[in-house]
C-alpha cells in the first residue's frame, strides 16, 4: 500500500511507573492499523536513538511481551535528557533526523515526554514545512510533575500521588505509635522542583483518618517562623506531625532550602536533600525527635502501587496518539479532559502543541490553603480520582514480575553522526 | 470461674507493618478462650501504660475492628522505647507492676517486641518467684531487624524485605532507563543498625531480572577502595548500578559512615544519613551522576506491600502466645520453625526467654558473598519464602482503608506513679 509507513516512538526525560503503559498503547494501536503503519521503531534512549540511528525493532516482540509493558515501570527502550536546539542554531540535527526517517521510511513520530519534550516534538512537527519532509508528529504526555497545560493531568502523576499519600499515611501511623517516648515528627521529601502537585498528594494522607500533615510547597516562599508554629500546633494537638516537603522549596533569598552549603569534616561540599535540613531546623527550634525519608526514584517507579486511573489513561493516550496521527493530525498532543469529579468521568481531547511546549502549569492558588501549608477541598476533589483504583502487577516468588525487553537494533544504513 | 483472669498486652519498640496482626491474633485467641481469659487490656504506649495504669479496654472493640488490625500497620495501642531496669536497681517499678496487675486482676502478660523487650518480659516473668505474684509472661516476637535468636525469622521483617527488594528493583529499572545521559547510580539507605538482614533484601531485587546491586552490610567494615571497584565494574558492565546501604555501616575507625561531622554554612552540626555520604563519595571518585533515597519509616510501615507469609506468621504467633499461656507456660516466646525452603513449610515452636533476651542474631557469614558486597544462594533461599505472597489491605478512594481504634481507658484504681 502506497501510504504505509513506519512509526518512530521514543521516551523522553524522567521516566514513570506508567510510561510503558503508553508505549503498549502506541504499539498495540499501531498493530491494529497495520494497513497504514508498518513497524514501530523505538528510539534507543529517546531522541538520541533517532540521531544515532539506534532504532529498536518492536516488531519482534510478542503480543504478550507488549502487554507486559502495561505493568512494568520505567522506560523499556531507555530515555534521555536531551533537548533539540532551534533550527537556526543547529539545523544539522534536523537534517540528520530527516536522513534517518527517510532511510527507515518513518512517517509517524510519537514522542512521549513532558514540557521540554513537547518543544522537541513541536520542532520535529515543523520539519514538514521547513524542510519539506512529510511527517505526523504527535506528543504523548508524561510527567510525574503534572505540570503540562491544557490536559487535566499527566500520566505518571496519579501513581506518584497514590504512593506519596499512602506512604505519608503509613509513616504517620508509625510516628503516631512512637510519639510518646520517641519520634514526634516525620519529614518526607518528595519530587517537584517547580510545581507542588506531588507535595499536595501528601495532604491526601488525611482522608479516612485524621492525619496531621504540614506541606511545604515550591509555590510558597519558606517562612521559618510560620512553619514552626504549624509544627508545634500539630504536635500539641495530635502528639505528632508529618511534614511533606517538595525538593524545590525556596527561602525568601530565592535559594533552594536544600542548598545549605554543607561541608564535611575535610571541608568538601556535600549535596544533601531538603528533608534533613527541615528536620534539623525542627530539632534546633522545637527540640522534637524526628525521622526523615527521601522518596526519590522510589516514588516515580512504584508500579506496585500504581493508580488504575493512571494506568488506564497512560494506555489510552498512547492509543489516541496513533489514532490522531492516522486522522492526519500533526503538532498535537492527546489530552485527558475531565468531565466530572464525582463520579469521575473523563475523555480524550486534543491540544495544539504550540500551546503546550514550554508552558508549566503550577498549582492554582485555590488549591493551597490560606495559611500556605495545606490543601483545600477543591484540591482534594481534583486529586482523589487520579489516585483511584488499584492495578497490581503479577508477582512471582514475592517480587513483581516485570519485563525487560531485549533490544534488537535495525541495521544502520547511514554513516555515524556525532551528537 | 476461679481461674479466670484478665490479660495485659503491649507493643514495644519500633513498630512494624504487621505488629497489629499479632495484636489481632492475641485478642481473637483470648476471645475464643473466654472461659479462662477475661478481657485483654492493652498498655497505652507499651509498658508505660502498665506503669501509669493507662489500660485500654479492648473489650469494647467489635470483631470487625479487631479483624481490621490484621491489615493496619503501626502500633494500634501506641509503643514506647523503655526498658525496665534490673530488680536491684529499681524494684519500685516491679512493685508498681504488681500493684497494677492486682488492681485489674491481670494474670497474663503478653509483650510484643524485639530483643530489649524480651529482656523486660523475662524480668516480668520472674515476678512469680521473686515477688510471689503469679503471672504467665509470654514474649511475642516482632522486629524488622530480624535479629532475635532461635526463631527462624521475626514478624515485620518479611514485609520490609519485600518492600526493599521491590523498591530496589523498581528504582533500578528507572536508573537503567536514565543512565545514557543522566543518573548512573542509585543509592538506597535502609534500616538495620547492627544486623544486615534488611540490606540483604536489596539483593533480592535481582531475581526474575538481572539487576546489578552492591550491598553495604553493617557486618562488613567499609572498604572505600574495594567499594569503588564494585561500583565501577557494575556501571561498566550494566551501564548503571544500585547500591543498598545499611544505616549501620562503619569504617575501619569504628565510626558510622553516616557520621561525617557535617556542618552548615553557620557552623551548626547537621545530622545526615549515610546515603548522601556514599553518593558523594561516588561522585568524587568516579564522577557518576547519582540519585539517593532514604526508606526510613516508609519501609517498616509499608503495609500496602506486606508479605503474606509475614502477616500469617505475625497473626499465628499472637494466637500461639495465648495458647502457650493457657497451657501454663511462663518466660517463653513462640517461634517460627522452618521445616523446608522449597516448598516453604513452617510451624510454631517455643523458646525459653532467657535464651532470647539480649542476644542479637547477625547475618551468618555464609549468607554474605565472598567479596562482602552481595548475598549468596543460601541467603536467597532463606529470604525468598519470607517475602512470598501478597496480602493487600482494602482501599477506598485510592487510599488503603486502615483503622485507628479509639482508646477507652479503664478507670484508675491506684494513685499516680512517677515514671
Amino acid at each position: 500500500m502506497a501510504n504505509k509507513q513506519n512509526a518512530f516512538y521514543a521516551q523522553s526525560g524522567g521516566v514513570t511507573a506508567v510510561i510503558n503503559a503508553t508505549a503498549a498503547g502506541v504499539i498495540e494501536a499501531a498493530r491494529q492499523h497495520d494497513e497504514q503503519i508498518g513497524t514501530v521503531y523505538a528510539g534507543k534512549n529517546g531522541i538520541i536513538g533517532a540521531l544515532s540511528e539506534e532504532l529498536i525493532d518492536t516488531g519482534i516482540y510478542s503480543d504478550a511481551q507488549i502487554a507486559a509493558l502495561r505493568y512494568t515501570p520505567s522506560g523499556a527502550f531507555g530515555s534521555c535528557r536531551f533537548k533539540l536546539k532551534g533550527f537556526d542554531q543547529n539545523q544539522r540535527e534536523y537534517d540528520r533526523l530527516i536522513d534517518v526517517f527517510k532511510a527507515h521510511d518513518i512517517g509517524y513520530f510519537f514522542y512521549n515526554g513532558g514540557g521540554d519534550s513537547a518543544d522537541t516534538c513541536l520542532k520535529v512537527s515543523q520539519l514538514s514545512e521547513r524542510l519539506n519532509y512529510p511527517i505526523k508528529a504527535i506528543h504523548v504526555p508524561k510527567t510525574v510533575d503534572n505540570d503540562l497545560p491544557i490536559t487535566d493531568n499527566c500520566p505518571g502523576f496519579g501513581s506518584v500521588a497514590k504512593y506519596i499519600a499512602t506512604s505519608t499515611l503509613e509513616a504517620s501511623l508509625d510516628v503516631s505509635s512512637m510519639a510518646k517516648t520517641s519520634t514526634k515528627v516525620f519529614v518526607l521529601e518528595v519530587m517537584g522542583r517547580h510545581a507542588g502537585w506531588i507535595a499536595a498528594a501528601g495532604g491526601m494522607a488525611s482522608g479516612h483518618l485524621d492525619i496531621p500533615v504540614v506541606i511545604l510547597f515550591p509555590e510558597v516562599t519558606f517562612d521559618r517562623a510560620a512553619f514552626m508554629v504549624q509544627v508545634k500546633d500539630k504536635v500539641e494537638q495530635y502528639g505528632y506531625v508529618s511534614v511533606v516537603v517538595s525538593e524545590g522549596v525556596q527561602g525568601s533569598d530565592g535559594k533552594f532550602l536544600a542548598d545549605q552549603g554543607l561541608k564535611d569534616a575535610f571541608g568538601h561540599a556535600q549535596l544533601g536533600g531538603v528533608a534533613p535540613v527541615v528536620a534539623n531546623m525542627i530539632r534546633e527550634e522545637l527540640g522534637y525527635k524526628y525521622h526523615w525519608g527521601v522518596a526519590d526514584y522510589m516514588q516515580r517507579a512504584a508500579r506496585h502501587i500504581a493508580s488504575k486511573t493512571d494506568v488506564d489513561q497512560a494506555y489510552a493516550l498512547g492509543k489516541a496518539a496513533v489514532e490522531l496521527a492516522l486522522d492526519g493530525n500533526n503538532a498535537v498532543m492527546p489530552t485527558v479532559d475531565r468531565l466530572s469529579d464525582k463520579p469521575y468521568t473523563w475523555e480524550i481531547g486534543c491540544a495544539k502543541l504550540d500551546q503546550v511546549a514550554n508552558v508549566e502549569k503550577m498549582m492554582p492558588a485555590e488549591f493551597i490553603s490560606e495559611d500556605g501549608f495545606g490543601i483545600t477541598p477543591a484540591c482534594r476533589a481534583y486529586l482523589e480520582p487520579l489516585m483511584e483504583g488499584e492495578d497490581y502487577p503479577p508477582y512471582e516468588n514475592g517480587l513483581p514480575k516485570y519485563i525487560q525487553l531485549p533490544h534488537s537494533l535495525l541495521d544502520k544504513k547511514l554513516p555515524e553522526f556525532k551528537i
